[in-house]
């Protein structure tokens, strides 16, 4: 059995910097996509067209049959001014982290109406919102890893009804209430979801910090609910990986008082990998609009004018095989989620 | 500022067996207790008086100036007429684990029902009942571990019910619902609250397995009314450090397919860390209660009918001090729950 659908898109990937980039990028295209969007957490976060198109340039230096979607930091040193600069550069979106919930959060929001000129020079120009849908934890008020995405909603609402034509992405949904938020709102704000969040949940990080990422996956019920939407066909939910690589000592090793990091890595077996887990709750037939056709058609990118890569893939149904449990170049090493457990789909090589 | 307390009683504590029990025994009285409830989830587990006999005395072996008090592993081999015999013999009481949630569990009881005979044996002859307050997660069903102490609750109550007059302890609460669940029960319903429950929450154990304990901490309001029921001064609340020693490799190492071990050890610095707690939350005043009086009391096992140790332990206020980040034995190594934090109470010698 082979399925072959449009050039699939991953519409949230980090792909680093420096020399572990050189082996990241590659694996966009080892796991079946041409097509990314570019998350903008760097050290020092992208905040300007010049850094924008200077990381472009890096990452096609490594690989420039991917076309890489950029986009900025939501900070203080975004401007109306400088959305009109950026998007006539073809920058696409801009990413807003709530402060220090995740990797290279700090220099992350705290309130939105502060944005609220930016976002209408976006709404005007055109530019995407991805937003980070967490609330900083707050104990003394009872905010914490696993609720912190369903506190976020109001802000969701609230920025969409000050700015209705603004495109939204609400990124990597955990919960049966985002996913209901989500549907709730007009037609200008969608979704991504993961693939490991259609595999994960709470009791899968517990103690188990290669399976540790943030969001963190919530709990049964929730992943019901991403699979659900996904079989369901809402053409405002597509694939959005959050393949988030991190050197395998920071994944494995935690001391006393030093954490594992949070994220992981999904790049290199992406299509087969969401194949796998759509086909385990029988959605394979979505599939294409899940990982292509959704998400293109919001973002505007549809894959007969893709510039660079493929038009179409085709995966092919295989025995189960072991995801391979280590890739080098040099130095580098990363490690991918699902390592050592099978998979049962492959890219078929173009002949 | 010095406190002076009757000697304290730690009513769950896990010992081992073999080599290591050499380095954790020496440290229940380091820790300021020379009476411990001892777990019986060895491999395998303690099933039989003459097994707890024999436990007994390798830990009296091993330090004879503690009080062991023994108990049975809930299992098919315990019949009445065994039940008989073990309190003859002056085993205390009897752990119950559901199956497969945490350490050595994989022998749990999947129904108490079957266990009626064995529960009207122990109400006659006054053993106590431990209940590991957990159901098994199951994601069909949306159990995980988040609510899997929650969802224990009614089964606490069918058995205080069918047994009135059985002592029962709901071990290691975490859960505004199970404090609230202990209460509503009759005065032969108690409930151990661990030290590191007090402290932690789910951020906390998010990507830091040392922080990782079955049950896992939960959310801030619920560690809020372990804090609460203890500050109220409740009777029936009292302080079961389920002490459970690993080895560091496998607290702070896992593998894309191991994850890493349940259980926080806090034996070594136990008093002095739950003075600590307390006044964090301002309750030192409850600490007699909480560490020695409640427990001794639903226990029947006043301190001044104490067999071996101190019938007081005198703890000070100290500058803050940081706790020990490694215990050494010849091969064996254990790292305790706080390394490298702070402490400001320590125990004062006797001259």
């Amino acid at each position: 059995m082979s399925i072959t659908i449009p050039a699939p898109a991953d519409f949230h990937v980090h792909l680093r910097q420096g020399d572990i980039s050189e082996l990241i990028v590659p694996h966009v295209r080892k796991g079946g996509f041409d097509l990314v969007y570019v998350m903008p957490n760097l050290k020092p976060p992208i905040t300007s067209t010049e850094q924008a198109l200077q990381y472009k340039a890096e990452l096609e230096k490594i690989d420039s049959n991917v076309e890489y979607l950029m986009t900025l930091y939501l900070s203080p040193e975004i401007t109306p001014e400088e959305i009109r600069k950026a998007s006539a550069a073809g920058i696409v979106g801009v990413k807003s982290y709530p402060r220090g919930v995740t990797t290279n959060s700090d220099g992350g929001i705290e309130s939105y109406e502060t944005y609220y000129p930016v976002f209408a020079a976006m709404e005007e120009v055109g530019m995407v919102l991805n937003l980070h849908g967490e609330v900083p934890s707050d104990p003394s008020s009872n905010i914490h890893v696993l609720n912190a995405e369903v506190q976020f909603i109001p802000h969701l609402f609230k920025i969409h009804q000050a700015f209705p034509r603004l495109r939204i992405v609400l990124e990597h949904a955990t919960t049966r209430a985002a996913v209901e938020a989500v549907k709730k709102c007009g037609p200008t704000v969608g979704c991504t979801i993961t693939a490991h969040h259609l595999a994960l949940i709470v009791d899968d990080w517990a103690g188990q910090s290669w399976n540790f990422c943030k969001p963190v996956a919530k709990y049964p019920d929730d992943r019901q609910a991403l699979q659900d939407v996904i079989k369901e066909g809402h053409p405002r939910f597509f694939l959005g990986s959050d393949s988030a690589p991190h050197p395998p000592e920071a994944k494995s090793t935690s001391t006393p008082t030093h954490a594992c990091a949070a994220g992981v890595y999904t790049s290199p077996i992406l299509l087969p990998f969401v194949a796998h887990l759509l086909e385990s709750f029988d959605a394979l037939n979505k599939l294409e609009g899940f990982v292509s056709t959704n998400g293109r058609s919001f973002y505007q990118r549809p894959y007969s004018s893709q510039k660079v890569g493929r038009d179409f893939v085709t995966i092919k149904k295989i025995a189960p095989r072991k995801v391979d449990e280590l890739y080098t170049l040099g130095e580098q090493k990363l490690v991918p989620f699902w390592a050592g457990k099978e998979v049962s789909w492959e890219i078929e090589e173009s002949a």
